[in-house]
């Protein structure tokens, strides 16, 4: 099995972990089995989907209907896991945090390919590693838990992003750089996960 | 009048339905009369323009804005009559179903003639006839209602999308396998209204 | 400095006075640094990214990232700034609303090049003038407020557009229609706000 082939079933397993990820999600708002599996195949595909229309690429999952099945058949089964057992998203830190390094570094590198300038290359990599969590969160209408303070998530993809554009921009080749950045967002993630890194944030009087 | 000239003005009179049932959510959040003309286009319009975006295909009402004057202009007019007298949702069931399954089915056909394969072109239907709703719900700052527990919705545009490509698959003509599809999906939406057919769901206690 | 040049800078100015708004509307719910760029970015640039899905065209930020440093290094900046000092929206009443005139007005113009039709064109300039507040707040979770009553602002670039469409219809050079719609948009949002302008809405016993 070679690298791409490998990347290309690391990144439909990550589909399926953010799946169970949004069916998860949705189990607080009473919803029902095509309700969860709409929300955790728009966990799952959102953010690659949104990259690809911005960069005006076919969109993946339709062009490739694996990432869809992966994505509804893991979302099938969550519903009745999720309902049998009392699963805590805890668990998911580490599979989520894996996703988070592949979506994020996967993204900057479709765009680079696209040849998106720097900042934006940069920007799309966040977007395919963040804008499922945010639609998810939209659709069980809360605030995008990403967007408060919290360990550092979308930060770690965005230092992912732009460590792996300025690697291959110093030369190194493509499996280094991105083998490299994807550590350095697990990493990131984890530690501050561990250590409760947090970026500064608006205070609680400002609540509305 | 030939079935293609009878299709487009019954997709006509959908999107006008689904305009009226968007002025008529808007009513309960102090919207202004644009505010209530802009849902009732999102939700006329928002199932039909996702799948063009996801498709690569030109946006059916920036092509043809027959469309938008019908969203707008039965959106001018809807939101004086809520204004006036006290409507109730319950009365758009019948259109409303009606709307779902030409939505449904025509987004699907659509899905198949741009070379979608089957699963993806299953979820352009669904996300036809049930797109705009859920954009409709996001404005109003909703938990979108198709997602919760309820009367087979999304469902129903799901069985009749499905049924439409095994019937094509089969060898059927289009126009009967539309036919039949479509009638399936009213049927369906139909009789889970009357006998209060639910999908499993996620349970009270799990609310947030 | 020639037309084309000035509008140029005058655009990145308003989007910069943009993304100052998203983050003072981030405030209120604990964001924190990245989120509340975030949500700048989004309120920024949102309106012309919808625009450009709709029409088919590259993305303008995609393209020349001067829009996105912009966006993002205003957000950054007013990230401490608004997190030191308690400043109010209101102060940004008057940038906001030479935003809104021009986004709006660009906005149609860029729609009239792709051969939108009038009425397609004229709801691209509203939406490349709202649709980012309106993605603000929806990352906020709030309604989004230009949807609710108040003083005329979608409205307001409605007019502009509209009035735009008919000057150059009726052979109005594209520079003087662009500055007298401009004038027009601001005219009306300005006066809405003093004298409290508002269209009819729905009142607040129908509130949910």
């Amino acid at each position: 099995m070679n690298v791409q082939t490998l990347l290309y079933w690391v990144g439909i397993a990550a589909v399926a972990v953010n799946a169970l990820a949004g069916v998860l999600d949705s189990r607080h708002k009473r919803m029902d089995l095509i309700g969860a599996l709409m929300v955790g195949t728009a966990t799952a595909l959102g953010g690659g989907t949104v990259r690809d229309l911005l960069l005006d690429r076919p969109v993946f999952w339709v062009q490739d209907q694996t990432y869809l099945l992966a994505a509804s058949l893991t979302g099938l089964v969550s519903f009745f896991i999720v309902r049998a057992f009392a699963l805590q998203a805890r668990l998911l830190l580490i599979p989520d945090a894996i996703g988070l390094a592949l979506f994020s570094i996967l993204g900057t590198q479709v765009a680079l390919q696209s040849h998106a300038p720097w900042l934006v290359a940069s920007l799309m990599g966040v977007t395919t590693g963040v804008v499922g969590g945010i639609l998810r969160d939209i659709l069980c209408n809360d605030v995008p838990s990403i967007l408060l303070k919290g360990e550092l998530y979308a930060t770690a993809a965005w230092l992912g992003a732009i460590s792996l554009i300025a690697m291959q921009a110093a030369g190194a080749s493509s499996v280094l750089a991105s083998s490299l950045a994807m550590a350095l967002v697990l990493v990131v993630r984890l530690m501050a996960v561990r250590y409760h890194i947090t970026l500064p944030a608006f205070g609680k009087d400002g609540c509305a």
